[in-house]
């Protein structure tokens, strides 16, 4: 997919954003490949050029999409003079799920965008970590200055994981407009995150930065290497 | 009911009993009426003499459980010199959702134990407001000094119940072996409470207590009303 022509990049784009969009509207299992071909404004034949059938379309998706969250995540701390601190940390995450509701779904595994999928033996999902915070990442995060020492890093680190989750199932339990704006959440968890986590001086944001940077190396090549391994494990099956 | 005879209500307390422990086990669908007498011990009319058929038996349950969970909570804060402080009040949430397990499954409206009953035009859940923290509740215990003055009710309330349903549905996720300790996660959670929270002296707790004694009676009487409420009118349709 590497190889493909700029044409061909900017087609293939536009079929995985029509088929994110379809997927998130009307679920997986109703969306089709034809679907698909009519929002990307193609032929089905272009499609099928692309992805073999609609499962690898899907999962070409998916990795995508994670990708994308995670460089809209980068991009937000990169931007933000305070972003290596634990506050614009935890405000980027934040940020990057707003901005990605195919991840949010990814995130609560939605039956209702999901669907069938959930159920084949060997999605992508169930070989996938959780979008989570590690202890190791946390362990970093206090060695340069980022977070007090004082803090056990595997609790913490567990619950800002409750509060994620917290985030992306509320919805399931409430009306939107039961809930207070998101922005104005996503600023009071960054404020609560610095007040309980940071040192006196607020923390070493440069420090910071760079153990996201090296995080986000690491996960793009665990990505690539577990990406190449189902294809090589396709490539043998079939 | 409450016109019965202490054997009586020995009687239907472990009908009760065997019908939550079932219905954790094997989930609302699969439950039958015969497999509660089974595991209460009791013949199948006996059960059909207390209550008449398995919505009525289920219904009754979801009463008593939440009454109980509510009752956990109020205890674990009457217990507790510190009790009602806010790191009090929330420990102790915590500590009733972790002895009550139905209560668990019905704070996240949870698939596997209710089934189809969740899909029942009138079921329960749809009436019931969910469990959460009002912005009302949190003015209270501002107003008697549980908390700093400089927080915003709304706000808070809502993080604070992000991080309850954070709690109920992470278990999906993830592994229990994955998590850290519950206990220790209740504690870390508490302390953050305070931290965040509470004014400097920590916070008054005989007025947080006062606060959630009467939130208790108010709930309480609401519950009791709703409850006759749906009797009534089910005695209307038939």
């Amino acid at each position: 997919m590497s190889s493909l022509k700029p044409e061909q990049e900017e087609r293939e784009k536009r079929i995985l954003d029509a088929a994110a969009e379809l997927i998130i509207r009307q679920g997986y299992d109703k969306t089709t490949m034809s679907d698909v071909a009519e929002e990307a404004g193609v032929s089905r034949g272009i499609v099928y050029l692309h992805f073999e059938n609609k499962d690898k379309l899907f999962e070409a998706l998916v990795y995508r999409e994670t990708l994308l969250y995670a460089q809209a995540w980068l991009d937000h701390i990169e931007a933000d003079p305070r972003g290596g601190t634990i506050g614009g940390i935890y405000r980027a995450v934040l940020y990057a799920i707003k901005s990605r509701p195919f991840m949010v779904a990814m995130m609560r595994r939605d039956r209702r965008t999901f669907g069938s999928y959930l159920h084949k033996p060997d999605n992508l999902f169930a070989s996938m970590q959780s979008a989570s915070f590690s202890a190791d990442f946390f362990q970093a995060l206090q060695e340069v200055g980022v977070i007090r020492k004082d803090v056990d890093p595997v609790v913490t680190a567990h619950i800002m994981d409750v509060l994620s989750y917290g985030l992306v199932t509320i919805g399931e339990f409430r009306q939107p407009d039961e809930l207070p704006p998101y922005d104005v959440v996503m600023e009071a968890i960054g404020d609560m995150m610095d007040r309980l986590l940071a040192p006196e001086d607020g923390g070493n944001s440069e420090g910071g930065k760079a153990v996201i940077r090296q995080l986000a190396a690491t996960s793009r090549a665990y990505f690539e290497q577990m990406k190449q391994a189902k294809e090589k494990k396709e490539g043998t099956e079939s």
